[in-house]
């Protein structure tokens, strides 16, 4: 999914505050971090492989003065794990030197590199970022801005960007706005971000949504938008409801928290289950289970608890502690699940692996049934937008019954939600959601390109 | 506190296994890690700072072959965060070489240090666990079971202890039993360990607790037991159960999670406070806010979470942003918080200052009224045996009223649950348990040698 | 100077020998090193900060699988010293995947940068080998290699390229051939690299150097040569022989050693000094100084010696310590120098400040008189075309006499070396070399666009 | 060997000018660095593994305040090559705090160790250095200086030891000087250090030698000397001359760089050679090749020269590159060494190894004759005192013939110096020096104890 970032201000430093709100969004991606600032005469730009924590060292962050930046926390989808592959990109073009960084996937970028590249443009990372540099490169005329928005009307898929020069700050959102991009504001400074979680931690507030097809500039005027695409209809991701989006974050107008408690209560009115207790699925399930509890009058309660002191566990054990599993990571108390009938909530069930480990580790506990509520339809269809799922043949819901993915993950039961109380739940119509996941069908194009294309090229830096 | 693992095994490569305890007993510290392994001719040693999934490659686990292991969790208490302090010991002794990890903080440590300087010995480091080490290597008898026996006759104070020699493992438990350690075992393997959660991580099945003042000796010929003392009375850590243990290891046949919930259920009822919602703080009170939750009616929510990222934030924020304090790091859900009366669950308090950020965050979330319900009595004095605590002009109960604390932390009401209460939901008598901080008297003598003597010496080693 | 390596071959595995290359041209450039190298269907890039052992560890080399490559060793002059511009690039382009090492500097980048930028290339880094990629991708032409034949006729200044594709290396050198760049052979495999020394070091063959304005291609059907370019003269870099190249490569037919000890015998002819001891100045003056003490008969000694313990002195002593200036790195040794009239041979002086320090060390273990030679001219003008020299009044030759000079590093005399005698060393006329620093004359024209053009961007990458 | 220092001071900082002393002795050891600095308080270590610019940032030395300290580099000999056998120690004894750090072997170490086991001492590390500590703390006397010099007495082998107190710097060699250990002063400052460069380092001068079997105690007022052991000969390490010592340093008043002239001045009176060329062996035999060269009238030449980046070279070459051997770091001169007869001077030969590839190499490198001129006897025992030497059957000089060696090795001739010549060329009769490794006998007993205690016990700490 990746998280952007952007800050306009004409006083505070941006290096601190863009580490703050990167830092609120690391959910969205851990494998590189990166920032560019610009003081007005130098875009200065620090990216690394791994955490925000771990990229920004003080010093990294005192060497970038600036009130202007883009940052970028990276999900790898497309384009191999590579530091040349971490964003924000920042290139010269014939407007002056920008700074790029972007969420979601195009369905177009092959078809785009094709054409570029016959204009005498290069490629030096697999990013679908260089191709909307490329764009914006082309075009001949007068003003970033108007490259821009040239730009983005050639582009198909799911986008949230933020550009930036020395002295102005622009966000663009995909014409169906699957991607999520806010603005927040305090005082005299902007911000544009994935998730209105940054604004929270640095103090600033929610303004609006950028709107679908909408380009902001912000700049010493101030804000000003138009719209660059009208979209025939709305296709806001429902995974970031679901699953992806922080549950302290506000999308659309509604904190997801509470989008999600009550999804797992619809869950308890469609699907009742006789039970003892309600426990979530490790680590996101916890609101739609509260829910679910809520609203079945079952006991929630946290017999699973993941290990706090996650990390790398490299370790390949002996034979006789292979058995052990996921039990490393995941303590399950027996004493709260012994001789229970309880009932698992998760968000979704991807590939099934998970689930079945973990209705393993229950039943070994203690429990004397395990039903499986999930707080989502079937996911049977892989994303072009920017989610990391796996080919079709490996979604477990994909080609098969609810009995046969019952009994692959072992639970006595197992529940979906329905499409119809999920779109209910967070309120809008399925009109307004991309539910391709779930069968409901790409709401773009997608390419019918070479797809080996960025195969060409494979790049690597040793981290020094 | 601390956390200990040792193994002893005929068959099981033992390096494997004592990592993961280590990783499960992780909780119990984070400042350096150890083990050391003997495969019966030569014992390897690797220690370092940090935590276990860092300090412990492939590699290292690698070069540590054997069947035989002690291996050491470390929580700064006494002595300075360095290399040297880290443990297991290892060392050559007239008995041969032994290795030592150990739990707890004695009480009359520099009374004893004085004593064997006089007999030539030297410290090299500033543990507690180099005292014994010199007791033992006083000891001219034939055994080291028979100088293990006669140091630990010496010690005041708490103390779990796992000493290894090439084929033989030995666990010490103080005579009062106010550090815990258990017996674990998996087919032929048997196991020492701070916390049962260890045994679970590897499979193995808890025996039983050992005994105050027993010694259990682990070799070809299976598990003995001796006592090397009568305690005139047991004095259990209360804070084990209150904080310090994992919800799922079992303690005195009492799963932590469900004392927890049951403490909670306690507190709703010596304090029913009108309210809408109940909260844990984060992260360790989920057991007892669940229970008070289901005691009093009164819903639960996990409206106050904590970033999953957690690590080092360095960052010194400008002005503008230094006021976000807490913010960073907790992510409090408006519109959860919004015009409610929270409860506010938390296990204690120590100096006040994260309750009264955390409750001006929720405060600042919209929060109507902020009450707080505290799992134990007030926290007054400080720990002798291995807590790190302030000291006593530190800690917010201590010499302040009821009232004063609670306008200190900001809350509408604060309540503490009694001894009382907390002894009947524990299941013991206040007599088992020691109650010390909570100003129920420390259960030893507390030595009055010259408390400066550690200063004398500070080590470090650069991390080559 | 930067230096350069590639490698064609059927069957030999490229990475190991490119890593032996680069070790052996390590002299070249110790701020970043990298390679290419492709199987056929991928290329792989792995570049990192510092010295070519630190850069690849064996794993890194594993990585990169195949027989043709490119490799590249950076001393920075333009562009700053970040992860971004270390070299090769690697980019796809309509011609296909590329990648390209250059050594050198460009004098008419800018103006080509502009030029490219206006047709919507963009810049990511400072490098001149992005102009030259750029030219390269700007060209419709059916191949690679004619697309190289007609950048490399728009380029000015110094250049030697190495270029591959999948399978083709292709080989460059300036029209003036102010760039050193030599082809090798082993077998069936064929070398391009900076100096002759890199084949030495995996068992090639000097075969020839690349003459200047020629471009070599070398695929399946072996090595063929045509003429992109013919040079009205040639200016081989004389401070190439003077100082840069390894005293045992080969260039033009002669070994560097030797024509430095004939150089230094040339300063002993014309400088006749009445002196008991001649000693090189550290490191590069040994051969000068032998060829000085041969020609002279006065003692050769070694009595001022680099620590051999090299490495970041980051130390900041205290005020008394801070006098002690070079010695912590030069150690004289004083009965070998205490009373002596002492002739310190150097091969040039730039800006003065080490000869200083030199002597003034020289006169404090004791030496009676301490005479100057120089085995070069006054070093009197900047270079463009790639050494890393201060700007014009930094250099101590460049507006002062020869007593000025004399004065300012304290020798009781000063004897530089006559062009003619130098010219007469080399053994070419003063026609086929580039002596623009002494004063010769720059050989191509330098660029008036705007300098400042590559401080639009200033990038940085974390080592993660 | 390893390099101590150790510094008494009354108003410098004591930490940076050990850095400098540590820096100039690194080639006595490389395999760890440490220091132990005192503020009159507080004893603070720092050690690691690594040089001394690796071991020490600048951070560390800013952690070491005080005025007196001690410091080590160690060249691993006895004891592993782990953190915990790196010096100096520190501990606190009966005599307070102390730190101690050695150069030279016991031999009779584990007689003591045994001894001391009985007492109840143990051992953490197996340096000799432990062995002193106990002994130290062993003794009941009222001073630190008492109880060293009654150790001191009881040791025997090779020792140079720098102990300190919080106010005390105290110096002891071997009743047979076998090590070196030198006394500096500057201004109030006293320095003591294995080699007299340390003192040129930092800007002192050298005092005198420490006298065998003499014991120096410097504080407030002074310095005071002691003789605790008279020897019956002195027995200076020829070794120091040979190879170990750095060129520049005084020992005995005399300096190395001189007596190796003389070295190869004899060396070339006694083994005329008809020949082209005098080259050194890289990178210790330069001043006794130019000794050689001078009485010779052969000119001296540097065609074989070492890749000054050097650095661990991991690379396991493809078959082909195998054959290369130690040609990636050493560069032969072909055109000046083309059809010459050359001579070959090396310091000595251990294994032979080196000797064989390089005299191949110059062969390679078109060398018509290579005569091997060596400036030493024969190398054919082991050393006990710290020179890390292999086993006797490895030692190629052992049990054969000159013209063996000579076909071993594969030169045209083989001259070794003679040991009469050599002690000449030093200016001190055979009984003055320690000629055990040229069969000269051992001037101490070796003890007989069972060789193998040490391996009782192996540490390793991960550096972290």
């Amino acid at each position: 999914m990746c998280g952007v970032f952007g800050m306009f201000s004409l006083s505070e430093e941006a290096a601190p505050a863009t580490y703050l709100g990167l830092y609120a969004l690391q959910h969205r991606g851990q494998e590189s971090a990166g920032m560019v600032v610009s003081d007005g005469k130098k875009m200065r730009s620090h990216k690394g492989m791994g955490l925000v924590s771990q990229v920004f060292e003080e010093e990294a962050l005192a060497g970038l003065p600036g009130q202007v930046s883009v940052g970028h926390v990276r999900y790898a989808t497309q384009g191999a794990a590579h530091i040349a592959n971490a964003q924000p990109l920042m290139a010269v073009t014939r407007h002056g030197p920008i700074a790029l960084a972007q969420s979601g996937n195009l369905t177009n970028a092959n078809l785009l590199r094709v054409e570029l590249l016959q204009t005498g443009f290069t490629f030096q990372t697999t990013t679908d970022s260089e191709v909307i540099l490329g764009l914006v490169a082309a075009h001949e005329g007068p003003s970033l801005q108007e490259a821009l928005r040239q730009a983005a009307q050639r582009l198909t898929g799911a986008f949230a960007l933020c550009a930036m020069t020395h002295d102005r700050l622009i966000g663009l959102r995909d014409p169906l706005g699957i991607q999520p991009l806010s603005i927040g504001r305090s005082g005299s400074a902007w911000f544009l971000a994935s998730e209105s979680c940054a604004f929270d931690a640095i103090g600033a507030e929610l303004v609006r949504d950028v709107r679908p097809g909408e380009m902001v500039i912000i700049d010493r005027e101030g804000l000003r938008s138009e719209q660059f695409a009208k979209g025939v209809r709305e296709a806001f991701c429902v995974f970031e409801f679901i699953y992806f989006a922080r549950p302290d974050s506000v999308i659309s107008g509604k904190t997801v928290h509470e989008v999600r408690k009550e999804i797992g209560r619809r869950l308890a009115k469609q699907a009742a289950i006789d039970a003892d207790v309600v426990i979530p699925a490790p680590d996101s399930a916890a609101s739609a289970a509260l829910g679910y509890a809520e609203a079945s009058g079952i006991p929630y309660d946290v017999a699973l608890a993941k290990n706090r002191y996650v990390g790398r566990t490299f370790i390949r054990p002996t034979e006789s502690l292979r058995q052990l599993g996921v039990q490393i990571k995941l303590n399950p108390i027996a004493a709260s699940l012994k001789g229970k009938r309880v009932i698992l909530v998760d968000d979704s069930i991807v590939r099934g692996t998970t689930s079945r480990k973990t209705i393993k580790l229950l039943r070994g506990a203690g429990a004397r049934e395990v039903h499986m509520a999930v707080a989502s339809p079937p996911f049977s269809h892989p994303c072009h937008y920017g989610i990391d799922v796996p080919s079709q043949d490996e979604l477990i819901a994909s080609g098969r019954s609810l009995d046969e993915v019952r009994r692959l993950i072992g639970a006595d039961s197992l529940h979906y939600l329905d499409a119809e109380a999920l779109y209910e739940a967070i309120g809008v119509e399925g009109g307004g959601l991309c539910t391709a996941c779930f069968g409901g069908g790409y709401p773009t194009p997608i390419e019918d390109a070479d797809p080996s294309f960025p195969e060409f090229l494979e790049g690597e830096m040793v981290p020094r």
